[in-house]
């Protein structure tokens, strides 16, 4: 009888090619967690993400889950994996779940968060954790375009996916956008995003909080259901991967 | 007639042999910085910072002062930084000071800073730039251990240097030390500070914090005049060189 293991996942992207495995060439976090896997327990291990995440893209809470035979119990599993694990990986959470869950099918809801760094000061400590834009930024503006982005709508604007056979559609819940000091939080809540969604949200969003765009014209931008039509995609290194909901198990 | 300009700089120092050059064979940070100066003047310089910084070690404000006959424009030299720097090195200011300025001797306070992430959770995002401790600090008593530091006194038991003749006597105006969830963060306001005196204050506080000594047992730590009295030396990547005040400037 297989056991079906979650784990919970923190990571810095800096240094990696993004989550999804590239054959044996680059360096991947899903490359680099499922070859520790196999080691401990001894398996050929296929670990499923919640979701690819860009090369230089973080996590806070990425979740992922693996079908094992072996007996090794959480406990020894947590060990091995802070023994193996490179400094900027770590596995904050381990547990035993039901065998139909499934970190990306099962997900009810994800936020992701992307942070700014609006100053004219370069800040050295943050530099592959924030964008950052040196001209001020109109952060009410950017609060009712957010506004007009709820909802249940077509986001194909906003993707940069060109497969015209996937839906487009997609829900978001929320967009909150905290101000504290020069660094503005997006945080983006919905029931799943497009292959580049939020990052193009976000430089749309900050079109809008330099002046260059009207916050009102969100809904045209969506109903021109063209990439062309909304801002540019915002760079990696300013978004995380924040939480990933399961309804049922919660 | 010379100039003499003075800058304000500050650096992740998580990949840098330290602050002082080393020959060539090494990257730090004054190497870094003279080798663009030299490029923007087309002159020998020779730049003198208020102090070494250990390799590791970061500044939020370090100060360093050069002499030129260079005509350019603090504004052209701010540009050419902000052109020839790597991106975790930045001048934050740029100054011309009095012929008699000195950023090491004329310098009146500095403020060091130790950041300490107090969590069993590692945080792959801070891990440059705090020391995890995972068991629970007694911050009450960390400040009691730190009030019998403040004063004048000869601090020979926290520094590593073995070098007898200079004076080892300081004055610590002032320790701070602040919790803000997870983070303990130490601030130590002085006159001047011993090789290496920072880190092992710190690691003493810390043993402090952990039940390991006695929060009153600094006096007699300073009696002993013994390197071996005090705590370990706190690894280099929690601390900051954070402010250098010049009192006739300011």
């Amino acid at each position: 009888m297989k056991r079906n293991i979650k784990l919970t996942i923190a990571y810095d992207g800096s240094r990696y090619n993004g989550w999804q495995k590239q054959g044996n060439t680059t360096k991947t976090i899903q490359g680099t967690l499922e070859g520790i896997i196999c080691t401990m327990t001894q398996e050929p291990i296929e670990l499923q993400g919640s979701g690819r995440t860009d090369a230089g893209v973080h996590a806070y809470g990425q979740v992922a889950n693996f079908h094992t035979k072996s007996p090794m119990s959480l406990i020894q599993m947590k060990e091995k994996f802070m023994k193996m694990l490179p400094e900027d990986i770590v596995v904050c959470k381990i547990e035993e779940v039901p065998k139909q869950f499934h970190s990306r099918l099962s997900a009810t809801k994800k936020i992701y968060q992307y942070r700014i760094f609006n100053s004219e000061r370069v800040n050295v400590f943050q530099r592959n954790y924030v964008y950052q834009e040196k001209n001020p930024l109109d952060v009410k503006a950017m609060k009712k375009a957010a506004k007009l982005l709820i909802g249940t709508h077509d986001f194909r604007s906003f993707c940069s996916n060109k497969d015209d056979k996937k839906s487009t559609i997609r829900t978001l819940y929320a967009i909150e956008i905290l101000k504290s000091r020069q660094e503005i939080m997006i945080r983006y809540c919905g029931n799943g995003f497009l292959y580049n969604m939020v990052r193009i949200l976000t430089g749309t969003l900050l079109e809008v909080g330099l002046g260059r765009r009207d916050w009102n014209s969100m809904s045209s931008i969506m109903e021109e259901k063209n990439r062309n039509a909304a801002g540019f995609t915002a760079p990696s290194q300013g978004l995380s991967l924040y939480l990933v909901r399961y309804d049922t198990m919660d």
